[in-house]
C-alpha cells in the first residue's frame, strides 16, 4: 500500500474474530437471509449483479404458470401487468426521493439514457449541447454520442474537474454517474444541479451504482432526469428492467423520441398519430417484459422494508475496513486504492489497481472471492449493504493477500481474457 | 353473415365430430401437449400472447436458481448469458429464412422498430422519406413520426393501394408490416421489397403477426431490414424480447443510433468513442433482459422442431372452417368478416366486425372463448399452429352465435371498457 496515503483511515479489527464481532452489531444483519448466497463464496460483486432474493423463484414461478400459464392474454389486465410499469417506479420512488409518478421501470439504462437526454435537448430547445465528463461510463457516453449525431446535437466531453467551467448558455443538460463505475467517488448531486440549473441547463443522473446502496433524494435536489438499472444494488436479475425519473415539473413539457404505443395517451384507441401519456407514462415504450419486472418488483419489495441510511452507514464502515484492511495487510504488494479513502465521498465499492489486476481477480475468483476487473488493471469490490458480511472483507483480503504472496495469479489460466461485465 | 360473401369458400364440416375427425388428421397435433393450455378455455388468443411451452417454467427456474443464484455474475460467460442475444438471434434466423449473424433477441419491436429505421436512413443519406401506411400497427406509425421529428426526416403516410405509387427517388425505407394486425392481410413481401428496389429504398418489415405463423424467406426476398415480437405466435412469454434482422449485405455500412456499450466492437475495452460492433451485433444496445431471453429461447427450442408449412397449411385450415363456420351459423346475426376469405392471403387470425364488438367479446371471455379486440368494432380470432384444434373453432363459433342469439352481450358488465393488448 506504499503508493496510497491511509491516512485518517481508522483502524482496522485486527482479527477475523474482530470483524464478526462488526457482523454481530450490524442492524442489517437479518436481511443476509433473505437471500440465497453460494456457501463458501465471498461474493463482492453486488455492484454488478445482485444476488438473488430467496423466494423469488417461488413468485416467478407463479408469474409464469399461473398469470401467463393459466391467465394467458387476461393477465394483461387481471394481474396488473399492463399498470407494471408505473407500479413498480412508484415504488423505486420511494428509494429515490422522488414522488410517485415520477419514476417507471422498463427497458435497459443505455435506452432510457437516449429518450431523456432527447427529451432535455427539447425542453430547451434553444441549447444543443450535451455535457458530459470524460471518464463517465462508456454507454453513457456512446448514447450521448450517438443522440447528437442523430439530433444535430454536440457532445461536450470535460475532465470532471472542468464541469462547472464548461456550463455555458450552450448546455442543455448536464449528464452525470453519480457514483462513478471504477473509482466509486460520489458526485455532488444537490450542488451539480443547482450548478446546472444556475447555467440554465437540467441535470440528468444516471443512478447505476447509487439506486439500493445509499439514500438519494432527486426531488430535494430538484434533479430534472435521471436513470438507472434494476440489476446491481436492487438485485433484480440479470439484465433486469432499468428505470427512469422525470421530474414533475417537467412532465408534459416535450416529449421523447422513443415514442411506441404504449407510451401514447391511450394505447388502445389506436389512432393514426402519437400523443404522448401524461407525467413519466411517456417513457414506456414497446410492451414491457414482465417476468423480468416480475423479478424486479419481487426485489424492490424487499427493499421497501431498508432503511437506506442504515445500508449507507455499513457500506461506508465496509469500505473502510477494506481499505484499512489493504493497507495493514498487503502493504508493499503492488496495490493502490483507485477510490477516495473518505468514505463520505465513496459509494458502496471499492477500486483497487493492481498491474495484473485481470489475473488477480481471476484467481481470487478461482478461491471463492468473487469482484470483477475493469480495464486496464482496476479491480472491483462491490460492498452490498444487505448481503456483504464484515467476515467477508477480512476473508476477500486474506485471499488477496495469499493470492499476491504466492503470485498464484501467474497461472497461464488467469491471464486468459473474456468478456465479463 | 349476410355481409360476406363467402364465395370460394369450402363447406365447413357440419358436426363438432367432423371438426374433431379433422384434429385426429392433423400432423402437428402432437405439439399442443407440449403447452399448457387450461382445460375449458378454448384460446384464440395467440396471436396476441401465445401459450405457456412444457418445461418452461423448469428452466426458467433453473436460470433463476443455478445460473443466477449461485452462478451470480460467472453466468455472463458460465452460463452463456453475454451470447444469448446473438444466440437466440440465430434460433430464430432458422425461422425467418436469414442466415447466422442477421438475426438479435432483445429490447422492444417499439425500440427495434426505432434502430432499424435510423440505420435505414443512415443507409441512404441522400433520401430523407420514411413510407409507410396509413393504417399500419399504430407503434410502426408512431416510432416513425417521432424518429422523422428527431432526425429532420419526413414521413410519408399513404393508403396500402398507394404505396407503389409513392416510392419516388426521395423515399429511404419502406415500412410495412407484413401480416395486418387487424384484418390479417398479408402484404406481398418479396414483391414490394423488389418495388422498393428498384425505387432505389430499403424494405423494412415488420414480422410481429408472421414469426411462428408461417414460413418466411427474409433472404430469399432480399428484404433489407425486419423487426418482431416474441410474444405472440412464438410462445416467448409476457413482453418477450423482440427481434431486429439486418441483412448482411448492409452489415458495417452505417450504424444505429441508440449506440449502447453492448452494441460497441469491444465493450470491455471501455473506450471513450463508440465502434459498432460487427454485423447485427451493433443492434444490441444495454444489457440484455436474461430472465426473460431465457422463456424466449426455451420457446424458439421447441418451434425448431416444427415444420413451419405445415403450421401455414394448418391456420390457413383453421382459418377456412371458421370463415366458413361463421357464414354458415352466424348468418344474419350482425357479423361481417373483415379478414381476406381466400386464406392465401390472410395470416393466423380472422378479423370479425360486430358493431357491439367490444361487448361480444367481453361475453365470448367470460364463457371461456378467448379472442381478442381491436377499436373500434373489431374481434380478433387468433390460430395457432401449435395449440388451436378444429374443435376449438367449432366451439368459439356455437360460442358466438349463442352470445348473438342470446343477446348476453347486452349485460351491463361486458359494456365496461379495460385496456387490453
Amino acid at each position: 500500500m506504499t503508493r496510497t496515503s491511509t491516512a485518517g483511515v481508522a483502524p482496522a479489527p485486527a482479527s477475523r474474530a474482530a470483524a464478526g464481532a462488526l457482523d454481530a452489531l450490524d442492524p442489517l444483519r437479518g436481511f443476509r437471509d433473505r437471500f440465497e448466497i453460494p456457501p463458501d463464496l465471498v461474493y463482492l460483486d453486488g455492484n454488478s449483479l445482485g444476488a438473488l432474493p430467496r423466494g423469488l423463484p417461488e413468485r416467478l414461478r407463479e408469474v409464469v404458470a399461473e398469470e401467463w400459464g393459466s391467465g394467458l392474454i387476461r393477465s394483461w389486465t387481471g394481474a396488473g401487468w399492463m399498470e407494471a410499469p408505473r407500479r413498480v417506479g412508484d415504488k423505486l420512488a420511494r428509494l429515490l426521493g422522488a414522488a410517485p409518478g415520477e419514476v417507471l421501470a422498463g427497458d435497459s439504462t443505455s435506452v432510457n439514457l437516449f429518450k431523456l437526454l432527447a427529451l432535455a435537448l427539447a425542453l430547451r430547445p434553444g441549447r444543443r449541447v450535451v455535457l458530459t465528463q470524460r471518464d463517465n461510463f462508456p454507454t453513457d457516453l456512446y448514447i450521448a454520442e450517438g443522440l447528437c449525431e442523430l439530433a444535430g446535437a454536440r457532445l461536450r466531453i470535460v475532465d470532471a474537474g472542468e464541469l462547472l467551467g464548461a456550463l455555458d448558455g450552450e448546455v442543455a443538460v448536464m449528464s452525470l454517474t453519480h457514483v462513478h463505475y471504477a473509482t466509486g467517488l460520489i458526485h455532488d448531486l444537490p450542488g451539480l444541479t443547482r450548478a446546472a440549473h444556475e447555467a440554465g441547463a437540467l441535470a440528468l443522473w444516471d443512478l447505476s451504482h447509487t439506486a439500493g446502496a445509499m439514500p438519494v433524494d432527486l426531488d430535494g435536489a430538484g434533479a430534472d432526469l435521471a436513470v438507472g438499472c434494476g440489476y446491481k444494488h436492487l438485485c433484480g436479475g440479470p439484465g433486469a428492467p432499468a428505470w427512469s425519473f422525470i421530474a414533475a415539473a417537467h412532465h408534459d413539457r416535450a416529449r421523447q423520441p422513443l415514442t411506441g404505443w404504449l407510451g401514447h395517451a391511450q394505447p388502445f384507441a389506436f389512432e393514426p398519430a402519437y400523443r404522448a401519456a401524461a407525467g413519466v407514462g411517456q417513457a414506456m415504450v414497446g410492451t414491457p417484459s414482465i417476468l423480468s419486472l416480475a423479478a424486479l418488483e419481487y426485489a424492490v419489495d424487499l427493499w421497501l422494508e431498508v432503511d437506506l441510511g442504515a445500508v449507507r452507514a455499513k457500506t461506508v464502515a465496509l469500505g473502510n475496513l477494506l481499505v484499512g484492511l489493504l493497507a495493514s495487510r498487503c502493504a508493499g504488494l503492488g496495490l493502490s486504492v483507485a477510490s477516495p479513502l473518505d468514505g463520505a465521498v465513496r459509494g458502496a465499492h471499492v477500486g483497487v489497481r493492481h498491474a495484473q489486476g485481470y489475473a488477480v481477480m481471476q484467481a481470487l475468483i478461482a478461491g471463492g472471492v468473487v469482484g470483477d476487473f475493469r480495464t486496464p488493471d482496476l479491480m472491483r469490490f462491490g460492498l452490498h449493504g444487505l448481503t456483504t458480511r464484515f467476515v467477508d472483507v477480512w476473508d476477500a483480503v486474506e485471499a488477496l493477500r495469499r493470492v499476491l504472496l504466492e503470485e498464484t495469479w501467474r497461472r497461464p489460466e488467469y491471464q486468459v481474457r473474456a468478456a465479463v461485465t
